[in-house]
Order: C-alpha cells, then sequence, then structure tokens
C-alpha cells in the first residue's frame, strides 16, 4: 500500500445568498494541499510549509489534527501520521480555509486506513476540526470541499447532507478584499430572533434557487439569489459593499452576495464570460476605495477532495 | 362562442409541512363546482344551490364576485355574468374553499371572454377573491387550484410562482374533523418573531422538500417534511393532533402535517394504499376523542381548474 498521498482539498463557497448555514458549493480553485505520509509512530506530526506561520502545530490546537484524532479515534486506529501543509487558502477569506484543511486531513488519512469509510461519513469528522478554528461546528464548508458540487445540510442533527443537481456551466466569481473580519465578529453581528415575514422571504427563495438549479432555470436561479435577513447585517462590515453587488448584476451576473461569513463576495455566473467581467467590475469598485483584491474564477468543482497524485 | 360552462376547481393543501405561506398542492377531490353564463346586463350575479347558506350572494362580498369582478376591470370588460355555485367544498376546512371559488369564478369568467389571459395571469385576481374571505392575500391555495401540481409561491411582491416537479405517484389523504377553527384565529396563534435557529432547520427543510420532490427521493421527502415554527403552534388548536400524525406516520405516511391553517390534517404517502391505511388510522384518533372526521384520497391533481363540459 502506498505510504505517502498529495491531497488537493478545494476553497467553498457557504451561504450562497438563501442558503445561510445549508447550502455550500465546491470551487476549482483555490484550494488546499497537503502530503501525508505513514511514520513509524503513533499519533499525527504537522508541518506547515506555507507562508501563513499563524497556523498551530499542536494536534490538538490545529484544524487538521483535530479532525484526523477524531476519526482515528473513532476508527480505534493507532496509527501515526505525518502532515505537510504545502498551500493554503488564505485563512480569513471567507471561501472555507479552514474546512479545506479540516477535509484535506480528514479525506488523505482515511484513504491510507485499512478500510477507508466513505466520503460521506466524514463530514463529521471534518466539522469537528473546523470548529477550532472559527468556534462553531458547520457543515456548509466541509460538506462541498468533501463531496464536491452544490450542498445541501438539510438537517444538523442528526446529520443529513445532500447533493444538490446544478447546470454544468455555472461559473463563480469570487473577490477577495484585503480586509480582516473575524468569523466570530461576522457571527455576532447577527440577531438571535428574526421576523416571520423576512423568514418567509428567506425559505421562499431558498426553495426558488433549489428548484432553479435543478431545471436549469437560470432565470429563477437570478431570482431566488437574495438573502434578506443576513446580508443586511453583514455587508455593513464590507466597505463598498452595495457597489460592488450592483457592479456584478450590471454585468450579468445571476445573483451576488457575501461568500460565508465574508470578506470574500461571490457571483454566480452563466459562463466563464460573464464571471471574468463581473469580477473586473467587482475589483474596480474596491479600487475606488483603495483596498486590494485577490480574484478567482473558477467552474463548480464537481469532485471535491482528491489524491494528486 | 359558447355562453354557458361548468367548471370544477380543487380543493388545495397550503404549506405542506415546512412550505409556510410558499408551498401548495391540488387535490383531485373534492372541489367545487359553479356554471357561468353570459348575461344581457352588465355586473355579477351569484346564485348558491348549495347547503352552506351563509355564503353572501351581493358580489362585492362574496369570493367569486370579488375575483370575478377584479378581472373585469383590470380588462375593461363591461359584459355581466351569472354564476351559480352548485357544489362548494366545506368552508372553514382548511382545503382552499374560498381559494377554489375565487379560481373558479375567475378562470370560468376569463374562459369567456374574447382574449382570455394566461392561467399564470389569473393568481392575482384570485388572491383578491380569497382576502374576501379570509382577511388576507395568499397564493398558496389559489395557484396550486388554477395550475394544479405542487406550487411554489417564491415571491409575494413581485409575485413569482413556480411550477414544481414531483413524483406521479404521490396521493393525499386528507382527514376533516368537524371542529370548527377560523383562519383569522389560526393566523393569531402565530408569533411575528422567531428564532434564527429554527428558521435554518425550517429551510433546510423546505430546501430538502423541493429537491426530494425533484430527484423521485421519497426518503428524503419523508425526512423533509417537518414544520418547526407553524405546526408546534397551530396543533395545540386542534384536538389529538399529535397521535393522529403519529398514526399516519405508523401506517407509513412520508409525513404528516395541518392542511392550510387547519383543522383538516393532511398525510402525504406513496401510494394510494398507504394513502388509505393512513386515513383510517388517522380517523380512528379522532374517534377517539369523539370527533366525527370527513375523508378525501386523492392523488395530485396536475391539471388544476378545468372546463367540465
Amino acid at each position: 500500500m502506498e505510504k505517502t498521498i498529495r491531497i488537493f482539498s478545494p476553497a467553498t463557497v457557504a451561504n450562497v445568498a438563501c442558503g445561510f448555514d445549508i447550502l455550500g458549493l465546491a470551487l476549482e480553485n483555490p484550494g488546499d494541499e497537503v502530503i501525508i505520509k505513514r511514520k513509524a509512530s503513533s499519533g499525527i506530526t504537522i508541518f506547515n510549509e506555507t507562508p501563513y506561520k499563524k497556523i498551530p502545530l499542536n494536534p490538538d490546537a490545529n484544524t487538521i489534527g483535530v479532525a484526523a484524532n477524531a476519526l482515528l479515534r473513532k476508527l480505534g486506529e493507532t496509527e501515526g501520521f505525518e502532515i505537510t501543509i504545502t498551500h493554503k487558502i488564505k485563512p480569513g477569506s471567507g471561501i472555507g480555509s479552514s474546512a479545506a484543511s479540516a477535509v484535506a486531513g480528514v479525506f488523505g488519512i482515511n484513504q491510507l486506513l485499512p478500510n477507508p469509510l466513505p466520503k460521506e461519513d466524514l463530514v463529521e469528522f471534518a466539522m469537528l476540526g473546523e470548529k477550532v478554528a472559527c468556534g462553531s461546528a458547520h457543515a456548509d464548508n466541509v460538506a462541498p470541499a468533501l463531496l464536491g458540487g452544490f450542498v445541501l445540510v438539510r438537517s444538523y442533527d442528526p446529520l443529513d447532507v445532500i447533493r444538490l443537481s446544478f447546470p454544468e456551466s455555472l461559473f463563480i466569481a469570487i473577490i477577495h478584499p484585503q480586509i480582516e473580519l473575524k468569523t466570530e465578529d461576522a457571527r455576532k453581528v447577527l440577531r438571535t430572533n428574526i421576523q416571520l415575514k423576512d423568514a418567509v422571504k428567506q425559505w421562499g427563495n431558498i426553495a426558488g434557487l433549489v428548484a432553479g438549479l435543478a431545471k436549469n432555470d437560470y432565470q429563477l436561479i437570478a431570482r431566488s439569489l437574495e438573502d434578506v435577513i443576513i446580508e443586511p447585517v453583514r455587508s455593513l462590515l464590507i466597505p463598498g459593499y452595495e457597489n460592488v453587488k450592483q457592479a456584478a448584476i450590471q454585468q450579468g451576473a445571476l445573483g451576488c452576495s457575501i461568500s460565508g461569513s465574508g470578506p470574500s463576495v461571490f457571483a454566480l455566473c452563466e459562463s466563464q464570460e460573464i464571471a471574468e467581467r463581473a469580477a473586473s467590475s467587482m475589483q474596480k469598485e474596491f479600487s475606488k476605495l483603495e483596498i486590494d483584491t485577490v480574484k478567482y474564477i473558477s467552474r463548480i468543482n464537481t469532485e471535491g477532495v482528491k489524491i494528486t497524485d
């Protein structure tokens, strides 16, 4: 059996406008890359070759370590592994950096075990890893990072993860403004109570989005990509947000909203060409405020985390 | 051009567990039946041949009259019509009695006009009729009564009505307990604010239901037929509700909840056989409390309101 594997684990967009805490999609780029190697002694050892020096190497404080150990404990495995992080999505970007790490670790180690679990069964372990990084256990980044595609987390208790149908031609433009916005802070601004009438609008939109994705109905997708609950509050934390969003829509994007808890902003588009135009136009709006940006253009990743050699 | 037509307009189940105010489905039976006839003078004249003598004959106070006049005004038509209600779903049953009337009137008169509008354009007029009867304008009964099938009202402003895909084999059991429960009262018990965490569960379920219907995934449909917001409050108005629901589930129903604002209870089932078993079992529970019931078993009506001769 092979003893060293390289893993690519994708960035993800959680929430996707109207799907707060229940919807996510996987990107083809960027992603985390790790090398996993069996070692002679038990336990997890982590090496960091990325420029992000704040990543803790102690496996009990590290996203990958916590997720990996949860899996090993559950399976009663005592084997040890060396995990080297060679490439990392920038932490705090809002495109599932910690979920990608947790998924890379759990998936890679699972591959090296004598009786690997199916991918679907790994979601719960990856969630534990993400919890270390962002304070609460969510599945709307880890599930699409694992499974690829557009993923619905119908329920958390019990965990129920559903792969949705979607049009193959969809492209995503991601603009990551170089500002700091912590997941905990983005959660703090949310109210614990909302108006029933707003909730009705939101569940109309999520139902419309799922129907539109299943029917390849771009206009229905566009009409449904509206978040009346979370975006109005969180967008206040992103300078120039409203202009950025309008710029994407004017270029033909189906919709534009905050990726996860931000600060990245995504635009869902019918084609690569529209995604490129939307991205440039969104970048221009941020640059008016002298905010630097990083851009990613990607098709939806249908495979999820994978072995790259 | 024909001058007299008979119309059948179906009963409907609104909300369908997790889809409060946005989801409805049409039944093959029961339904309203009306005869519509051109008359020489302008204006709407209503005749009631049903046993329900409280139905107002003044067209400005009658569901059919208000809906029909709204359509005629919009189109600038001055023709007059005689409308005879020959059969009526029992008012106050929770299966869209007033929506069926409004839809029958609007659809029938539209058919007799020189340039009839498409069915989709009639929803707004039927909504006005229903408003007279129940105090607020909703589309989750009138839209499925008009269009048939499983219908999503994604948005009310602007009105956006979507036909959902669903498995053809579905059957509905309706049990109407003979107790009085007014729509206004059923609305009064609802809170105007809800917890965000409950809303997240609800939109997970509605997304799961739409995905399950599109995929013909009965188990996903079953898991998604859960209402954590409205049912816990409204069910308190229906004696024995929890036992009735459990009886349906034990007989193999995919799910069971309150039809519209009640008091009718519906069970969504994979086959006619299961629907029959669920219905008997639900009736037994009500009879333990000495509550009489009326039962309807129906496939989902895919056509909606129609001319019957």
